[in-house]
């Protein structure tokens, strides 16, 4: 069994592709009505271009059952269509106790994703039970893209390195729970200076990057700073800007032509850089 | 339709309660396989005796379809069973943007809870959705039960107030969410002092209180500087140790004596400081 790490960087190169696409089915944006359906279609469209798929878990839930279903359909779909592509749930699970167990159980073995967003609030309790496998991965919520992320993540703590702001503390912090290589970590490409100096300080571990696309994110100066020394190592998700591309029944096409889009411009910025595939 | 702090406060006047039982069918403890027939044990003698039920999603989720059929299920037997009790989803949701208005949807709308724990890490965009209906509440996870919610709740930040821990930091902010009166805070059992300093800065609102039993927070300690001047707004929750109270076929006996232990000891508390319900 390959480890979290190892399948994440040939998921990359297999795609020459930092593209994520994000599955995020809000009822009343999707040209169609049927789930499994529409994100068959994405993902069909999509599969040779991305290294990820990251359905976020609330669109599911907020459907019922109906939509756990489609959930479970979707992972069969990305496996059978995208065998090379790493699952994410964006699930931002966090919480103490033999409730971080249950958490880790339900995503990695009941719904078997490969990889989950966890939410650090609790403190290395609730993270370390999403990092005991090496073959799956946990991408701490480290700097958040909306705008309240700042509320709480850029106050400034007295902490063991000198006054920083809590991102900052909290990505030295979560390092020390790596023992096995799988942690990564969510930063938004709102924030490129901090994404800058996360990277700084993690310089290897893989960066979940959202907040290109719909939200407005800077993604020529998220690559830059969100990459590591070789170019890699950044998963720029789109969700919204890829899979509501087109609101008409050309929806897939429209899609697949975001996507291509997408990895062009940041497989430009790498070949700038001379990091390119090649 | 009441409010819900209407509904909290009327569950625990008819109870005489202030105890909350955690519905958390850990498979390894439980003495019976089934969890909706476990849950509907427990609920069945223990409804007289308390004001809330808390099942946390991370069981279910981690007993996939059949787990989330039984928390249907579950939630329909308190509506029938105790009527009076509120129903409290930890989730320890939080995320941002479309998908924290996801999450509020799917806890009060699919699943019909009376209210949620949520978890504040990503600040107020990822708080707020779940406080628009005055008639459901959120207790936001201010200071946690277990050792390492030390790890960021504790630190000193540079805030507008001075410098203070943050878990008071976010106390105050969230007060400024409060527009309709149903935010709740969680504050663990097990540091009776930071709860005496969130109810200094929060006077009035309701504080969901987990941690006693199992995890050996002070219970005598949690209500004094837990509850409210009138001795109220303090819902003290169990889990381990009221449904697995007993091994054994007698589990539900077990957990109504456990049940009725905690109602009675906190009543004592609440009497001696000349706060008792009659």
């Amino acid at each position: 069994m390959p480890t979290f790490l190892q399948k994440l960087d040939d998921a990359c190169a297999a795609s020459q592709s930092l593209v994520c696409v994000g599955l995020d089915p809000e009822p009343s944006r999707m040209p169609i009505l049927d789930v499994l359906e529409f994100n068959r279609e994405i993902i069909e469209a999509t599969a040779d271009l991305v290294c990820a798929y990251k359905p976020n878990l609330s669109f599911y839930e907020s459907q019922g059952m109906t939509g756990l279903r489609a959930l479970e359909g979707t992972l069969q779909i990305i496996r059978d269509r995208a065998p090379h592509a790493v699952t994410i749930a964006d699930a931002k699970r966090g919480d103490g106790g033999p409730s971080a167990f249950a958490y880790a159980r339900a995503m990695f073995q009941v719904w078997g994703f490969d990889s989950v967003t966890v939410n650090p609030w609790g403190g290395g309790d609730t993270v370390k039970p999403f990092l005991e496998d090496a073959s799956r991965g946990a991408f701490v919520w480290c700097r958040g893209s909306y705008a309240s992320a700042a509320d709480l993540q850029d106050l400034e703590v007295e902490s063991p390195y000198g006054k920083e702001p809590l991102y900052k503390h909290l990505a030295r912090t979560s390092l020390g729970w790596n023992g096995k290589g799988n942690l990564g970590l969510v930063v938004g490409a709102t924030a490129p200076e901090q994404m800058a100096a996360v990277r700084a300080i993690a310089p290897e571990v893989p960066f979940l990057v959202p907040g290109v696309g719909a939200q407005g994110g800077d993604l020529e100066a998220s690559v830059r700073c969100g990459v590591d020394a070789n170019g890699r190592r950044a998963i720029i998700n789109s969700s919204r800007g890829i899979i509501f591309a087109s609101p008409g029944a050309d929806f897939a096409d429209a899609a697949r032509n975001a996507t291509a889009s997408l990895r062009e411009a940041i497989n430009r910025t790498l070949e700038g850089e001379g990091k390119g595939w090649r």
